[in-house]
């Protein structure tokens, strides 16, 4: 491959199939500079950067004020064009583009559910537009009316009672990233004409689904019109490549910007972005286009604009997320499939405005760690962790083996192949209350309903483990079959009435969906089967005869603690509930995969279950995704995690989460590292827990 | 069966099926009472009916002053319950009910697609209100900018060329007949009832067809329940059956009122409804609840109604189909399978409405003809005929067969079982152009564009049969396919962006779709090609080498004169283009049919095509469905006939027509009953002509 010259645009990059097609990963693989220094180059804030963060955080501080929202829009519905260009402080700005037309303000997305969008405005004390609002109710149906028009009384039984919970069919599903490099490599007219070149090779039989996929291309071409038509009210012309590092980080800001005016999605994620920019950045500082400074100020100001990312949403949702989390996660580092490490002086600059600017959950800035990673980089990440408790890392040599070295992060943990993959996002099922079903012959031990099929129920005083397990995989197999038939439709209905046309409009043709559903309470019942199998678990009854409570005598090994005898259970169900997921039919062509992960709805789920045979009291909240039972983990962090490294990754392919506080002294004798109280939240670790991988990475830098 | 005694609505019925399950021809069965006398029972217009039918004429008066249109809705979108109640006089009207709330004041339906009711409106110098434009354009996608999001080029190329002709993507289809009668027989309470238990057994795999049907019944529910609140509005409670005549009438007609307030189809047919109508009357009658003179005015008073359905249409449109047609077919008479014929008084009381309100297009009142139909009805039809011109006949000895007794005419031609089968209409393919493609390998002979695939064009000075028969035979197929996935484009979309809810709230769970497909230019065709083999073609190319003329040298056998050795190629050529259509996916398990039927749109089909090799000029109008080209059928009327005949219906199900204008002479030496220049339209005459029995029955009657 040679050094492009000709080309305006591409002026000084290496050639390759990424000028013939659209392939982003082949001109970062021809193109980057993997950078081995340490941070001495990354440059302070520049006056003009602190100045509009000012700004920025007085009007964090307003919102605030305001009871967590500053503005929302009633009459005008988010479209990619839908609003006049907005500013923060327009001189001040080097990368614009706001949601709306004012700075958080937040848009009005009804095309999820009127309802939902009504009730997110009066929540906050705003009234939608009752034109707006009658015209969804009768003539544009939504995203929740279809799925609700199609939902079986099953499906709606299973998600009253808690069984089947957190179902994206009032939000929107997210876990779609486009790849908003290409808007930077490629330009628009580029990324458009090979959208018509997809539409002319679908089959010509047509077949429902060809007449879907041309539809959808259609639509994808019209938001990429309307993506350019944005970006000109703000001045700029994005239907050809970017020409440097300024304008690179403002057209990838612009495809951004456009899926966030298009989609309120549970995770908005950004992609894997900075190794990419990096190579309009070396070629700029060797050109004197631009100073380090000029470009440190210029990702501040990206990154300040992710920071101001918000939707309009109900208190419900921030309560069953914990906040008003919008997943902007962007995926630093990693290692290539060539051997090489992808850190470069960009990986740096994005960390570095968690100095520049401060802390800040978002944008998720996630490392993707691994032991190959250079030793400067790991240290400024570890020193970066202790100041900031900003930083999320994933396992990278786990993840690579699936996904290769152009994947990224959506939401937290699930890993796609950037404009490749997509998921189809599922939430979970409670495996907790279908043990519980499995012996109350599927009444629910709460409402007393009838929600599963009438299984026999177990009337024995003492539990038997080959009876209940029998009646358990019987219970799992049907939750399984009704779970995934409710994303079925869930999927269906977002395709037919929410489309991401523009996030789908920066992926290839042919895309891997994943379908992904997920569990929990995952160690509630390993320690209930336990107790089961080596203690007695006597069955306490209500009136009614339905098992309300348990008394366990003697003791049992519980999940967490590196034994195999528990530990197996362990795995066994989640292996038998995913096959059970696998003997369905799954919208679309996708791929089923399940994750185990709650990061703090672990507590709602427990809420609404009853007393488990673990001892658990009716309420109490599980354990977050694939930990131990709270104190349960008797034998110490090592054994813990331990238990969890045995889950079969296979399995839970989505992600397997372990929510970890380690102290200091947990982590060896040197605390030069690891100082206060950190909090390593495993959560966004995907696969971290099932393979000593990464606490190695860990051990190396700790104790080194 | 007993007499029901014990229920307050349906006191004095014979039980059956119909009690235990929406099973109307079970109740018309069990109940009717056929009629064999004659005429002279029937009572003539009320005064009321007089002053209130004046009051109709004198806003068709006034209609045709403004231009043909009165009034257009421009802000309102047409739902079933969009409009307050309207009247023409509410103190005379004994059915009530108007599209909008004004009589002749059309609705704004822009479902089908927003262009087209603008420009319906603009066209007769209104606006459409401009918010609404812009939702539509934004928010709420439409069938026709569905339908154009995936066409291919080379549909778009067809459609352009006129090789395949007034597809329904810019109208709605139509041709779907929703069982007005069960709102009467059962009240809505109950089909609402039924609708629900038809979701409860959709199968539990959620498949996309599956989760469309699940969608669709729920649409269907709330359209029943749309219903009754409409009827509410105008003070009844159609939730339960009509107790009476009176009832029944507006029980049926709010029925189909929620049809043309929901759908601008192209054909928005009733049904069969004047027996079922005549238990009521017949039970009424007996008790004493109505006189005769009360029953015809409640039916003129219905027929009135359904004369000021009308819809807001384009000039084009109307140019097309040559007026402004809404096709309120209505079939009368007919033979039972039991063998009992079905005239009932209400028979003659729907046909007495030519007399009482005067002769009039719609509702396009439909007798279905047999041989055993009583000869007083008989007689009467065709004493009614002479003076109004008003009536249309099909033959139901040959329907019957397919369909049994209670299927009822869509639009002109297309029989099917009420409540039981639907066609997704389509339009029509130009034969006699795919003929001339073929002659010069896919290109355009007026526009000279390719638009078929580059097939090997004929360069020969002089037609040879057997190579002009093979490639015609491959251009055949080459636009069966086109044709058929261009409408499988068009049901796809219409079913998503406007789906016939409440037409389809009146059919079973289970429904039969005929897939409608149509041909134009047989007769142009079959002579053509006997030309090419009896006669020497010559071919005149233009400078391009295009062939664009044609010189006949001698005679050759003509379509239309009872000579095998032409009409066998018509009937090949049916038989081989069916065969083609066959070949195709066809959208949702619906039954390729073709019919063979242009009333007037022949003109323009023939203004778009070439000269052809049977010596018709360039423009030249074809001849109507499956005449013989004019003038060429010079052996007699007979042969004619027998020619059109011969066709193969089982390949041509959906109708074959011909248009037949008869002068007295030819029927006979008796002008008793056929006097004056009558035209039989024999347009409306399913599979009329490829048998002689109507003939048969009509000629005993005028030869009597």
């Amino acid at each position: 491959m040679s050094i492009n010259t000709n080309n305006e645009y591409w002026h000084g990059f290496e050639g390759g199939t990424w000028q013939k097609e659209i392939h982003v990963r082949s001109f970062i693989r021809h193109n980057y500079t993997p950078y081995d220094g340490d941070e001495a180059f990354l440059e302070a804030p520049t006056e003009n950067t602190c100045a509009l963060w000012d700004e920025v955080l007085e009007l964090f501080r307003k919102e605030r004020e305001a009871g967590g929202v500053l503005d929302m829009d009633t009459k005008i519905i988010s479209t990619i064009t839908s609003h006049a260009p907005g500013y923060i402080d327009k001189d001040k700005e080097k990368i614009v583009g706001l949601q709306t037309d004012k700075p958080l303000k937040r848009a009005l997305m009804p095309y999820g559910g009127i309802r939902m969008a009504e009730k997110a405005c009066r929540d906050n004390g705003y009234e939608i537009d009752p034109g707006i609002k009658e015209f969804f109710e009768t003539h544009r149906k939504t995203h929740n009316a279809g799925v609700f028009d199609a939902y079986t009384p099953e499906m709606r039984a299973c998600r009253s009672s808690h069984i089947i919970t957190g179902l994206p069919d009032a939000y929107g599903r997210g876990r779609i990233i486009g790849d908003y490099r290409r808007v930077a490599l490629y330009g628009v007219d580029r990324l458009i004409e090979d959208k018509k070149a997809q539409k002319e090779t679908t089959r010509s039989a047509m077949y429902s689904e060809i007449i879907r996929d041309r539809e959808e291309l259609s639509e994808q071409i019209r938001a990429l019109e309307a993506l350019k038509e944005m970006a000109l009210s703000y001045g700029f012309d994005i239907s050809k490549p970017a020409r440097n590092t300024k304008e690179a980080v403002q057209w990838l800001y612009f495809g951004y910007l456009a899926a966030v005016k298009e989609q309120n999605g549970a995770a908005m994620s950004l992609g894997r972005t900075s190794t990419f920019l990096d190579i309009y950045a070396e070629r700029d500082l060797k050109d004197g286009t631009f100073t380090e400074k000029e470009i440190q100020e210029i990702i501040d100001h990206f990154i300040m604009k992710l920071r101001l990312i918000k939707f309009a949403r109900t208190p419900e949702y921030n309560e069953l997320f914990s906040g008003d989390p919008q997943w902007v996660t962007e995926s630093i580092g990693g290692v290539a499939v060539d051997g090489r490490h992808m850190v470069t002086k960009m990986s740096y600059r994005y960390l570095h405005t968690l100095i520049n600017l401060g802390p800040a959950p978002e944008p998720n800035l996630t490392v993707l760690w691994s032991l190959r990673l250079p030793e400067n980089f790991k240290r400024f990440c570890a020193k970066l962790s202790i100041e900031t408790s900003s930083i999320q890392y994933e396992n990278d040599d786990l993840m690579r083996f699936n996904h290769g070295d152009d994947y990224a992060i959506a939401c937290c943990v699930s890993s796609m192949k950037v404009g490749k993959e997509m998921q189809f996002f599922g939430a979970r099922a409670n495996l907790a209350k279908c043990l519980l079903y499995a012996i109350n012959g599927g009444v629910d031990e709460i409402t007393g309903k009838q929600v599963a099929p009438e299984y026999r129920p177990i009337t024995s005083e003492y539990l038997d483990y080959d009876d209940v397990i029998k009646k358990y995989d019987e219970m799992m197999k049907w939750l399984a079959g009704v779970y995934v038939n409710t994303l079925n439709i869930i999927h269906y209905m977002h395709d037919k009435y929410c489309y991401e046309k523009l996030q789908m409009a920066l992926h290839d043709k042919k895309v891997t969906r994943w379908f992904a559903t997920g569990i929990a309470g995952l160690s509630v019942v390993a320690d209930s089967l336990s107790a089961i199998k080596y203690a007695k678990v006597k069955v306490i009854r209500n009136a009614d005869g339905l098992a309300v409570d348990y008394e366990v005598e003697g003791d049992f090994p519980k999940y967490g603690n590196d034994d195999d005898r528990v530990d197996s259970i362990a795995y066994d169900i989640v292996h038998r509930f995913m096959e059970h997921i696998r003997k369905n039919h799954t919208y679309r062509g996708s791929i089923p995969t399940t994750s185990i992960l709650t990061i703090t709805s672990n507590v709602v789920y427990g809420k609404n279950t009853g007393s488990t045979p673990d001892g658990r009291k009716r309420g109490e909240a599980f354990a977050p995704g694939a930990n131990p039972m709270h104190r349960r983990d008797t034998n110490g962090a090592v054994a813990s995690l331990s238990s969890v490294s045995k889950l079969p990754f296979r399995d839970a392919q989505d992600g397997i989460s372990n929510t970890f506080s380690i102290i200091p002294g947990a982590l060896g004798k040197d605390d030069r590292i690891f100082v206060g109280d950190i909090d390593i939240d495993l959560d966004c670790g995907n696969g971290a827990c099932n393979t000593p991988t990464l606490f190695e990475g860990l051990d190396t830098d700790a104790t080194e």
